[in-house]
């Protein structure tokens, strides 16, 4: 039975503690404020695990609902529809779950790799003081070189990376959200990652005159706003 | 007002006039049958652009259902669902609705152009005598040379190609179709291209042990196993 305190949720910061980053936090907070539903953030770095051992693992987002404790960013939305029934559907049905699990992997998969190659460079400069050497030296083992040298040609890759975008481009030529007339979790789970782009790199990632933009925008817009006046750049 | 006759389509076949390829016909013979309406097929050839002329266009599928006459698979799916709404439904709701026009622009930019690669060089083996020059012609102008030498090197790009399918593997990894329990027509977007591929092309693409093998399995055992019986190849 979900409570009706307010959820608490750890919330990825970087030096700055207005700075929160983490694109599977920005999914859940957008998928909290489609229900409805008050959140307090508590700031957490990624060396905090003693934070949130009481998830029983060490990433967030972890939810923090009354006795219940929920991790990873697709079980808590999964979480949410189920434990807030009369609030807006996440997910509108059954088919619409199955096949907002299908985009959540198509962003983790294509865009989010896509989009790392862009701002990996740029992260550091935005990392809690006492996360930098764990964050390079993690960073640095998965992609098998430096960060800088990772993102050397990332502008010669750019046309690629938005090339990557054609089904959502697609998409959103011929409908405003990724399920048809409003936005849900679908729309939250790939914009996370655009969002976490350019609350930590300049890098101007879509032209002005593709759907992407025109649909970013109006998800920054979205919830009065909250996600384009998060603390970042321009996108 | 849909008709209680016997839906039409117009449907492509090879020289032998039993091999039905084309990827956006399966889309619909499969939502034919998802709604359980009967059709009769009328094999049709790339140069039979006046049998079809009737719908303003040069492509198949074209469906006439009474005296309603429909052309491009997105479309007539869209028109089955929405003249058919007391059928089983191929969309699940408005917003599975939505999401399968992403899944069917993702077969359409990322699956469909990688299997071409793989087997564009078989299909002319299946063409019919009337259509292998403009087949030839037309496709070695989309990709710039012979369809031989485009998939010379098919075998050293297949791992790429099943590196693509990675949203497709992990959302069947979780559960037996992509909207979720059940075949909708986001799977028959994709499935099509692949039953595509086995109409007309040995070429094995895809390891027996891939969540995706499976899935492709219970497609062509659906509906009575007609598209496993179908003319082709042992995929």
């Amino acid at each position: 039975m979900p409570s009706t305190q307010k959820i608490v949720m750890y919330d990825l910061a970087g030096a700055d503690p207005d700075r929160r980053f983490s694109p599977y936090c920005w999914r859940i907070k957008l998928a909290l404020a489609h229900k409805g539903l008050p959140v307090e953030t508590i700031p957490w770095r990624f060396t905090d695990k003693a934070a949130i051992a009481f998830s029983g693992q060490e990433k967030v987002p972890v939810i923090v609902d009354g006795g219940r404790t929920v991790h990873d960013s697709w079980r808590i939305a999964e979480y949410l529809e189920d434990a807030y029934p009369d609030r807006p559907s996440l997910f509108g049905g059954a088919a619409g779950r199955g096949l907002a699990r299908f985009v959540n992997g198509w962003t983790d998969s294509v865009v989010h790799p896509g989009l790392f190659r862009q701002v990996a460079a740029d992260i550091a400069d935005h990392v809690a003081e006492q996360d930098i050497a764990y964050f390079r030296e993690s960073r640095e083992r998965w992609v098998g070189t430096t960060l800088a040298a990772f993102c050397a040609d990332r502008e010669d890759r750019l046309p690629e990376f938005r090339r990557s975008l054609a089904p959502l481009r697609q998409t959103l030529a011929a409908q405003p959200f990724l399920a048809g007339e409003t936005p849900s979790y679908a729309d939250y789970a790939v914009f996370g990652s655009f969002q976490w782009a350019r609350c930590i790199s300049p890098v101007r990632l879509l032209e002005p005159d593709d759907p992407v933009h025109a649909w970013r925008a109006r998800l920054l817009a979205a919830f009065d706003g909250f996600p384009g006046k998060a603390t970042g750049y321009e996108p």
